[in-house]
Formats: structure tokens, sequence, C-alpha cells
């Protein structure tokens, strides 16, 4: 990396303080960069200020101390050369638009949200475009397989910034980079996006595969079908397929579905236990971005023409009461035909 | 499928009766065929048919009633409208050429074995078209994400089967598709041998990778950068890209990396414990196909001009003497990169 990409001064803002936007506030702590976490709960600012962490969300680590975290929108990003936003995908609008007022119009901007806008079907980036007035093409996405958890403890982690403007995404690249997180750029925006959103949905399905006491052949055709079907939507909707065979394609969706730690896995377990969407949301405490998004996916693959049969059956166990063993009996029992026309 | 592709009469031979062998043995006496099973040692045979059990590489599930095991080749193979191959990669050329003079000529040949033959490269369509001297295009490879373990109880898995003849493809199909065993078919036999061997060398680096403690991010950036190893090295050979975007690709190398059934994931993960090779393959008391296809596609790697760095640091670390924990912080510390020129 030459000089010419690096930012100063190195002053970030990262919202919000959830388990990822604080894994990643701590990465950019611990590159040196005096790092604003935002919070809209006053208490919840305060505490992790008095405890040095983030009990609600994160509780494993020691927040570094170049974060600190704050509640006041204009204070996190006064200064800032980057701003990150991690909001739910639910909130993204809300927090853009609070945030542009205070937005120097010169500063990096980064999401690491997995996840399209309900009812407009929008992608992260769209949403911020749109709120913070500036152009989509500047806007860097942050995507790959990356549990907040486990960056938190420094352990070695890979992530894509995909940005159209190859100079933002190497920008974000001198920002994050250290021993322990490596960042590869990637111009696929598009594709970035789309890999992200869906995968939580093939992971609810690997959850629910598990939790119906299928084995790892099971959940590996399920995977492979879920690459196939993040490839056919992403690609209709402009992305390059190279994308889905890299860090926030293959790689994302094999952690999201393999790994203890994932939420939405969690939440498709809970379900073949048979347990009520509504009960699972609430235990789980957190949101749970493969619900929403299976919504998301279920129009946008009418929008496309594209055939998603495992989003298919996923919207019908979560919305429309279908039977999760049927719904993985299903997708298991298809036609006998040749493999290359699914991919 | 139609009746047109329906071999007759129904009677199989499979060899030899090693854990995968005896699996898909099962699976074919499941669908109704007259199945014998061989195996060189006439005490193994003697002990499966009395015992109604594979002790030694299956004990898990009671063998079928259409299976009997025999020890001797003519009699195995007599009147067998399908011969299965199963033997390691070290012994097919030895068992293929025991098997030919008992062979009837207008027998479906179908083989599911995982590696390449040591010194001659060659693929195992390859040495069994030699040895039985027919024709390479109507030999059938069977292979997926399908631990042995989970067949023989029945959970569900999916497979594929891949020859050049598409006839001989859908009466593979034919033989083996039931309710459990869901099998696809393709035209792409060097793509579909090419990973079914070098995935093993993936997962024993994602054994070295979880051996060491590092984490499920870590690992899926290792199966990601494998994914693109295999699909240079395979597409070089010949094979369609798009072969590692389904079963036997991205699918096999997933449950082969994440799951505690594997084999090649378990020496790894030995290794990782500072043990050496020779006590490895020891305690394994089975045949560790990985460790051979890692010198295989070594040389391949240089033949092709293919770059592979995880086979590359794999093959320092087991006939190089090379610690393993800077073999694997060598594949997480490479330069600031595009992700595309990697793919």
């Amino acid at each position: 990396m030459t000089d010419s990409t690096a930012i100063l001064p190195r002053k970030a803002a990262v919202l919000v303080a959830g388990s990822w936007g604080t894994a990643l506030a701590a990465v950019l702590a611990d590159n040196g960069w005096e790092t604003a976490l935002w919070t809209r709960n006053a208490e919840h600012a305060g505490a992790m200020n008095r405890e040095r962490r983030n009990h609600r969300y994160l509780s494993g680590i020691e927040l570094p101390e170049g974060l600190r975290a704050t509640s006041d929108m204009a204070e996190a990003l006064r200064g800032a050369s980057l701003a990150l936003f991690a909001a739910p995908s639910a909130a993204m609008r809300e927090v853009a638009r609070a945030a542009a007022p205070h937005l120097d119009e010169k500063a990096l901007v980064v999401h690491a949200t997995k996840g399209f806008e309900a009812d407009s079907l929008k992608r992260m980036s769209e949403v911020l475009a749109e709120e913070l007035g500036r152009p989509r093409s500047g806007i860097v996405v942050l995507s790959g397989p990356s549990h907040a958890e486990e960056v938190a403890l420094r352990q070695p982690t890979t992530v894509v910034v995909a940005s159209e403007d190859a100079r933002a995404a190497e920008q974000a690249q001198d920002a994050f980079m250290n021993g322990y997180f490596r960042v590869y750029t990637n111009p696929d925006v598009v594709g970035t996006e789309v890999s992200g959103a869906i995968k939580n949905i093939i992971a609810l399905g690997a959850g629910l595969s598990d939790g119906l006491g299928f084995g790892d052949n099971a959940k590996a055709a399920l995977i492979t079908r879920g690459l196939a079907e993040i490839s056919r939507l992403g690609t209709a909707m402009g992305a390059n397929p190279l994308t889905f065979a890299g860090l926030a394609g293959v790689g994302d969706l094999v952690v999201t579905c393999t790994s203890k730690h994932s939420r939405n896995w969690r939440a498709g377990a809970m379900l073949a236990e048979g347990i009520g969407l509504e009960e699972v949301l609430k235990r789980m405490g957190m949101v749970v971005e493969g619900v929403r998004t299976t919504k998301a996916a279920h129009v946008l693959s009418g929008q496309y023409g594209v055939e998603m049969p495992i989003t298919e059956q996923l919207y019908r166990v979560l919305f429309q009461g279908k039977d999760p063993r049927s719904a993985v009996e299903a997708l298991m029992g298809r036609d006998r035909t040749w493999e290359l026309e699914r991919l």
C-alpha cells in the first residue's frame, strides 16, 4: 500500500455498538485510530466507558484504549475521516439520516451490515447513498467469514472490502488491515452485498436441518445449493459471478452455516424444535437478519425471475406455518436431474 | 428415468470392503441389487457374513440382507452387471488387474475412490480404463459430500455420478438413487475426480488450523482459498469450472473440512499437536488419502504451472518437517491484494 491511500487524521466513528460494530471498532483502535463507538442509549455508552466492556453484545473482550463510547452523534462524528455503519438493516436508514448532518463530506463511508431494507428491498449501500447524499460508487462494503467474537479475540480473519471506487476500497483496506485481520479489495459491491444477505437464509436452513437430526451430508448439500441460489440471484442483479467463489460468498456462507456462533443457525435449530417464530426472536434477544432477509429475497426472487427453492421453503416455514421437516424433505427430494442445470 | 437405462440383472460387485465400499454396497442392496462385497481377506469376508457387520471399517450398521461378502474375485464378479471400485488409490491398479479377467465386458464400471495414482499421477478412471482394457469414456465416477457413516445410517445424502457417456451416468444414477441417496449426473469426469482428490489436502490443512487453535474465521478462509486452488488445478487439467461450485466441489470440500467424521481432518489435527507423520498414520489405522495426494498435487502443480499455496505448505509440513504453525501463518499472512486476482 502506498501512502497516497492513507487517511489522515486517523479518527473514526462506528455506528452502532452491536457485536460486529464493537469488534470492528476494536480493530480500528488496535490500528491506532481514535475511535468513537456510537450507541443511541446513553446508559449503554456510559457502562462501556466505565467497565471497558460491551456486556450487552460482546462481553468477551476488554475494549482497547483508543476506543470511546458515546451516545452523542455530533461528538462521535466530529473530525472523523472514516465512518463505519454497522446498524441492523432495519435501523440503517434512520442511523444514516441522524449521521448525515454531522458527517464530513470527505470522510470515507464503510458499512458492514448484511441484509436488505424491508419493503424497498434496497441494498445497504443504496440506503446510505440516499441518506448521506453522496454517490453510491464511493461507498465501501466490508464482508466475509468473520464472527465478531473471534475478531474481538484477535483470531486470524480475512475479509473483503468492495467498492466501485478502487481508491476508496484501498483506503478501507489500509484502515482495517493488520496482522490478524487480512483485508482484500474487490470492485463488486452488488455481489458482496447480496452474498452477505442471502447467506443468512441458508444458515437458517442449515440450523433447521441440524435441528431435525439430519447429518453433515445433508447440510453440505444444502450449502452447495445455497451457494447456487445466491449466485443466481446475485448474477441477475448485476454481480460478478466470481465474487460468490470468494470470501464474501462461499467463505461467509460456510462459516455461517457450520459455526456455533451463528445467530441465524441457532434460530433455525430452535424452529426445528417446534418453537414458534415470535418466541425464537424473543429468546435470541438480538436481531436475526435471516428472518427479514427471507421475506425480502422471496420478493426479489419473483422480481428477477430467479428460482430460489431454499428461500421459498424457509418462507413457508417462517411465515406460513409449514412444518420444518417437510420443508427440508422437499429440498432433499427434488427430481433427478443433470447437476450443471442447477448451477 | 426411463426404463431404457435400467440394467438387468440387478447383480453387483463392490471391491473392496472399506467403509465407503461397504456403505455403497448397502445402498445397492437396499435398492434390490444382489450385491457381492469383495475383500482380499477371507477371514474378514467370513466374519462379515457370520456377524452381518463390517466390524473393521464400518461397525455402526447391520449389513442388509441382499449383501454377501466374499474373498473370491471370480465369484464376486460372476454375472455382475455393475462393478463398483472403491479401493484405496494405492491399491486401485492391483484390484482392477485382478478383476479384469472376471468382468463382463458389458458391465457398468463405477468408481468411488478419491486420489491420484502415486508416481504416474493418473486419475482413477485412467487407471481403471488401462487395467480393464476399456475406453475411459464409459467409466463413471461417484463423488460428493458423503460420509460413509451417515450413508450407512440412511441419512439424507446427495452425490454426483460423472461420465463422458451420458447413458452410463444415467445407468449409475438409476442403480444408486433412492429416497435417502439422491444422485445427480454430470459429464465432467476430470473436475469430479480432481475435486475429490484435492479436497483431502485442504481437509488436512483445516485439521491443522483447528488443531492449532485458530477459529472458524480462519478455517473458512482456508476453505475459500482451497476451493480456488482446486479450481485452478482442475481447470488447467481440462475440467468444467462449474463442477467446483457443485456437490463434488464445494459440497465435498465443506463436509470434509468441517465434519468430525473426516479422517484427513483428524490427521491434520494430530499433526498440529506435534505428532509425527508416521505415528499419525499408525494411529489412524486406515488410509489417509490426503497425505499421498499432497505429494501428487505438489508435482501436478509444477507440471501444469498452477499456484497451489495450501498444497505447498502442507507438503513442507508432511515431508520436510516444517512447523505446522508457521505453515498456517504463511497461508494467512500473504500480501494485501485484489481478491478477484486469486479466483
